[in-house]
């Protein structure tokens, strides 16, 4: 599966660019990340999400959407509120979110690359 | 240092967002990715810039900036075009590149962290 959010449509849509320390205790950590990623692609108005995490436990998730509208639809959503109640509590020493229109978008694919299956 | 551009002022202000797919030929790369970061440090606009990268070569990097203009000069400056360069024909596989518009943007502290030094 690919990494990208290749299938975004042309600008103008909205990115929440969300940039995160986590702390060291990894309980539950990924089956909730992994969760929130399946839910948050079942939401209306969801267009796709990147997202990495290095050995420091820095990472950086950006999830695209059609509108503000569904951003926020999807912030209250209640399952997705408990995951940010422990994002507080119990995962992440410190992160920084986005909300961003993005207005200019393009990809680049190697020859090589592009012609591998 | 902080891996958190946590310095940005009120939005609005302007994000590049730069998902990028490593191939596998590290020549050179880390250090002229040292070197653009340093560089885009020194130019007009820049407002900070956080960046991660995982074991599988996916990273996202994100530069923040006060104006299009203050971007389209860093994308035009001729160290970069060289860098830019390198990137397609050497170093990767696949990016895409988003321009946009930060709208809202908040950051949380947890508190033990934060106590500490």
């Amino acid at each position: 599966m690919s990494r990208f959010a290749s299938t975004t449509p042309e600008p103008p849509y909205y990115a929440v660019i969300f940039s995160s320390q986590r702390r060291g205790d990894d309980t539950g950590y990924a089956a909730m990340a992994e969760r929130m990623v399946e839910l948050a692609a079942l939401q209306r108005g969801f267009l796709g999400v990147e997202s990495c995490r290095d050995a420091d436990g820095f990472g950086i998730t950006v999830s695209y959407w059609d509108s503000p509208v569904a951003i926020a639809a999807w912030k209250a959503d209640v399952e997705h509120l408990r995951a940010q109640a422990l994002g507080r509590s119990d995962w992440y020493a410190h992160y920084e979110l986005r909300i961003a229109r993005v207005e200019r978008a393009h990809a680049f694919d190697a020859p090589e690359a592009a012609a591998q299956p």
